[in-house]
């Protein structure tokens, strides 16, 4: 299997951090709804941070990102402790973690597109990474605490990954250098994810009238 | 990872496109009835028709089919736009797809096992993998949209498709030709499939009394 | 894809039966409980054996492990067959169930990091992978069966493995043979799982007042 290791600037490094607690911590929320202990909280919002690369890697035939570095692991426990101790204060910082879930699901894009890319798949390929790298996590998620998963019925979430694929790709085409290509899908990203739930922005819902099997 | 490409004739590539259709279909068809977005039905659509070759590969160490042709994904997409546009028509044809549906499932049921057979895995492993290529991928719908597996609870579905890997391994052994063999087993799983529904044969359900733990 | 063949011994190939025979059955129980048929039962059974070693080995990037022998197919088939045939004197086996099912989690803990060891990777990544053999195939299990997986709700269950693939780490650092190393690790998730379940130790559940999304 192929080792990917890729270096990223501070400001990246940031990202990754910010995005893998804010991932993380949505799983954490959302097993506590479900009276897990802290082992399975921890199993659930461990597969929101890294769930999405995971399957990625798998289908890239690459090393799964989180077995070369056990930055994600440890990035995990540390959302868990964040949990069990600032319990009480959690409601009144909703608009934080909206925040940090925005930065990195522009992250997971990002890193989507460029794993990819550098194991030699084409645009396409690398569109359809970025996107499961952002969201698929989530869907995960969802699947471990037995609910339908929530991106399939609300908000725009992995349109915001997709349509930053297609940004990536035509920033690249224009020959802007990897760095700002890497930013500017980061900023689309997250400025699509805010204003579809600020304006309330949703997908039409799929109607089919059908006899049930 | 191991590419493997194989050239279909005329007839297995119409065989493909209707199975594709037909699976894709099915999961916007559930996933319409649980109110999920456009992007959710295409996600569950896509799920039902790659799901069960993916999990194959990936057991097989080989390149996910669909990463080296985009015709799946199109080919969801396009089920998507016919689910949107001709909702209305659709009761009536119930039918008609039922029989796209089974020859689908004898026609991944082929490819399922030519694939395992291809790089190298004996005849038990060759059925076992012909039997997800053609029901795993409903089974992963029904994770999806939050249900128990349908065909863990009704009608012959893998089973034909066992049957099916059987019938191969005997025409095989007979000294058939490739071609003739692919054929025979497509229609075996067809024919079986179809009749089980036609005369309601079921596998028995097992019982079990036991105090819930 | 790399084969790893590994060799037991009588004594780890007995733990190997009763492991796979018990989980299986587990999976046979639960899948009873919903109605249903021998075939969807026959495969929430395997899942249940088979599932954490399949998701394992993808991720060390090694054949799954039952592809290289039909051992587990088979004893699977065989669980199955016991659960049609004896199902009235079930209740009273309980308690033997009970000890396979305990059997088994350490021997697949063992398995699990011997496995990760032995294709290079370091000590965190073969506890992850022994916890994860041990106790991932119950969690495919609960999804399969559209439950909340009950390891994350009840009883010390992947931590009784973690603290093995801890011991394991501690013995191996004191030069402990190969063979002692793999009994002690064993017999002590066994004694882990048996006392917490005998004095009712739980982990603390994740409590967290938030408004629903």
């Amino acid at each position: 299997m192929v080792h990917i290791v890729v270096n990223y600037s501070l400001f990246f490094q940031i990202c990754d951090i910010l995005g893998t607690l804010a991932f993380a911590i949505s799983g954490l929320r959302l097993a506590a709804s479900k009276d897990f202990d802290w082992f399975g909280a921890y199993v659930v919002g461990l597969t929101t941070a890294i769930g999405g690369g995971t399957i990625r890697d798998l289908l890239l035939d690459i090393t799964p990102f989180w077995m070369t570095n056990p930055f994600y692991i440890i990035c995990s426990g540390l959302a868990l402790l964040l949990v069990i101790l600032f319990k009480q204060r959690w409601v009144s910082q909703e608009h934080t973690w909206f925040l940090f879930d925005a930065i990195g699901l522009g992250f997971f894009t990002v890193t989507g597109i460029e794993r990819s890319l550098s194991v030699g798949f084409p645009f396409w390929i690398a569109i359809i990474m970025g996107t499961m790298t952002g969201a698929a996590g989530g869907i995960l998620r969802d699947v471990l605490i037995n609910e339908t998963p929530l991106i399939f019925r609300k908000d725009i979430y992995a349109t915001a990954c997709i349509i930053g694929g297609i940004v990536f790709h035509i920033c690249d085409a224009a020959g802007l250098g990897h760095e700002i290509t890497a930013v500017i899908v980061c900023l689309v990203v997250i400025a699509i994810r805010m204003l579809s739930v600020r304006y309330h922005i949703q997908l039409p819902v799929l109607h089919l009238k059908i006899n049930k099997e």
